[in-house]
């Protein structure tokens, strides 16, 4: 097992994370329970925001906080002077309550509602991404009812479609998001934000793919960028001031995934940068300032998921199921992206592995099978068992699916643990319940 | 269109559901909304329920609530007269909650936790399904304790996998639920719930799959089960009491599934009761008490979820998006399983579709796209869009990803309509965020 940074065996034999003993915590909090180390997330916000001042000195990073969304995490990014994605008017609401000063905050989505625009021009949201030509005007109106100007950058699509492995380039992008630059329509974007009287079109955006490991699909990109902040320049005669290259750096699930230090993911950023200084130089364009939005690469690999062993159904010469008290409910990417994960028998780390196993979730669903052959030390009811790499994109997707209440998240960090997120009960989970006094 | 029984297109060229106008209910609650039509409900299990009456006599239904579980729902079933099945201690709270005495509730689960079989076994669960062999002992320990005699039946695999359209018959059986007939595992669980002393062995259970049109694989789940059940007489001299045959009946999402009437779906228990008679007729086994458990085939076609139509996006050549408000927080399933529904243009529901157009959800997800290629009439901002059979799964499996707010579900019932679940408030979301001081 090759644990990742704070993560090691410690003296009884159990896993450790933040310099907490995983199955002390479960006793301490309950399970299922998320646990995210703040170290590393504050380790590699740090690496990448020092890399794109070191190696181009004029940009910063916009934490994607769908990822993962809570008032702590926005006050962890608030505490570290570093700009966040916002996704909707519910993680703006809760930036807000996290005292998270929204002018450092893009405002990303293929349909803001009216009134999620309102709620962010209200709380002074930093920029508007303009994802589709209804929203200029719908910004522009909102901004002139509202005497602003509002900031904006548009996205586009630079056709590069980037995959785990490679990347293709394509003339016609059918995405939900964005401007396709290859057929004008990101051309007749930026001649509308800029004729709109309150809005102010501060740069260009793109976002080529998730859980990207081909570097040079991002080099391909900034040519395509570069080239288009070019064809503005030469056509309307108009500087961009920004170029926000978005996010998708890879993470390691399983040993399928290259597994990166912090510094290591700091080479996307040198890549990207070295690409635009490039471009800068040939291109003889204004340096535009640099923004990346990552999100998975900040949280996954800083959160494990511990579970607690219930039955175990060993069916002869086919298949040893170990149930875990969570499932689908807590983490959906098995069942929805095929996504594989790494596990740990934590109560017995220091075991060797002697059983192939699968584990599966508690929701009565075939599908809820969380990871399909692991091996395992002999593993029985009650040891606490850890998934890898649930920081990103696990809490975020909860459901109550089965009614089965969502998990709390605890916040480890060198030998300290705090609630970030506490537990649904089941009055929770009825909060919104109503019988009609009709049915009654 | 080929509207479900209480949908028809009103005077004003609306969707109509229940006797209420969709767009007066977008109005009157807003959007996403889920609608709920009682009576659909309600006349499909008193459809069931009297078709088991008339053609077998001695038997009933348990409404599957997985599919679909409020307190309101747990309301209506208990004013019919039929049992629930339950999956965790989430849907028992909600059960208890809203007045539904669980004696009449059936616990299924892989994975029950000690905590749910407690809770169940002290407000009186009627039966609970075991899923494995540790089941057994588990149950027969915390009935001692509580010094009670817990009924139970036993989950089986008969080897018969059903799909929407044909069925496989497979002796090796790998899945996380039940015991499999065809390797002994089975009649050794039979052998052990006999043998425990706080146990009583009531029946058996199967449920062999989702979606399913091809009642043949029902003939032939029959046939095995009522096989094991002379082999149980034979081996141990114990009558088998009851025989639960589960779900999967198939509801119409889109014109490539067969459509139903309330009637035809009653030809499901018709196959299954008469494929019963013929075998105890012909095996000589005591008639046992019939039980079924639909869920989707009650729920789905009530239900139809609203959305606003916001930001439009027309790829020329390409594709035109119509963006809604909600999406795959609200229905998970197309992104999860691939699965296809049908949509109308409510406030346009007299024109004639004039454009194919892709119904894209608000998520910051490229997957989430709730149609591919549906047609529409002319779609502009602020149409409401009626989606169908989202009465199953779309609300049980509601996420907040990307923080936005679960919808609201409201009942209507013969020009009436109340809301059963309130809409939640950002505040509802953020509701058990904690900022640890040390963070502040």
């Amino acid at each position: 097992m090759n644990f990742r940074d704070t993560m090691k065996i410690n003296d009884v034999g159990h896993l450790e994370i933040g310099g907490r003993d995983t199955v002390e915590l479960a006793k301490e909090y309950g399970t299922p329970l998320y646990v995210m180390d703040e170290s590393y997330i504050r380790r590699v916000i740090r690496a990448y925001k020092s890399a794109i001042e070191s190696a181009y000195g004029h940009g910063n990073l916009a934490y994607a906080s769908k990822a993962f969304s809570s008032m702590a995490i926005y006050s962890v990014m608030k505490s570290e002077g570093v700009n966040i994605d916002v996704v909707s008017g519910g993680e703006i609401y809760t930036a807000l309550k996290a005292g998270f000063d929204i002018k450092n905050a893009y405002f990303h989505g293929n349909n803001k509602l009216i009134s999620e625009i309102e709620l962010a021009m209200d709380n002074g949201i930093g920029v508007i991404v303009v994802d589709n030509i209804e929203d200029i005007s719908m910004i522009d109106a909102i901004a002139n009812e509202k005497n602003i100007v509002q900031d904006v950058i548009i996205r586009t699509n630079p056709g590069v479609e980037a995959h785990t492995h490679s990347y293709i380039q394509t003339a016609k992008v059918d995405s939900k998001f964005g401007f396709s630059i290859s057929n004008d329509d990101a051309m007749t974007a930026v001649k509308a934000a800029i004729a709109a009287k309150n809005v102010r079109l501060r740069g260009l955006h793109c976002h080529i793919g998730s859980q990207i490991f081909d570097k040079h699909a991002f080099v391909v990109a900034v040519d395509v960028m570069t080239d288009f902040i070019v064809e503005i320049k030469k056509e309307l005669n108009y500087d961009i001031d920004e170029l926000n290259m978005g996010g998708g750096f890879g993470v390691h699930y399983t040993d399928e995934d290259p597994r990166y230090t912090i510094e290591e993911y700091c080479n996307y950023v040198k890549i990207i940068v070295n690409a635009l200084n490039d471009a800068i130089e040939t291109k003889r364009i204004k340096k535009p300032y640099l923004m990346i939005e990552p999100g998975r690469s900040v949280v996954a690999e800083a959160g494990i998921t511990l579970y607690t062993v219930g039955t175990i159904k060993d069916i002869r010469g086919i298949r040893k199921y170990i149930n875990i008290d969570g499932g689908m409910g807590d983490n959906i990417r098995p069942a929805l992206y095929e996504a594989k994960y790494e596990a740990i028998n934590s109560t017995r780390a220091n075991e060797n592995p002697v059983e192939k196993v699968s584990i599966a979730g508690k929701c009565c669903e075939s599908g809820d099978v969380i990871i399909k052959d692991v091996l395992m030390p002999k593993t029985v009811r009650g040891d606490i068992i850890a998934v890898f790499t649930t920081g990103a994109y696990g809490y975020s997707m909860a459901s109550n699916y089965n009614r089965n209440p969502i998990p709390a998240v605890v916040l480890v960090n060198d030998g300290k643990s705090d609630i970030i997120v506490k537990r649904e009960s089941y009055d929770d989970i009825i909060r919104n319940d109503v019988i009609p006094s009709r049915l009654k």
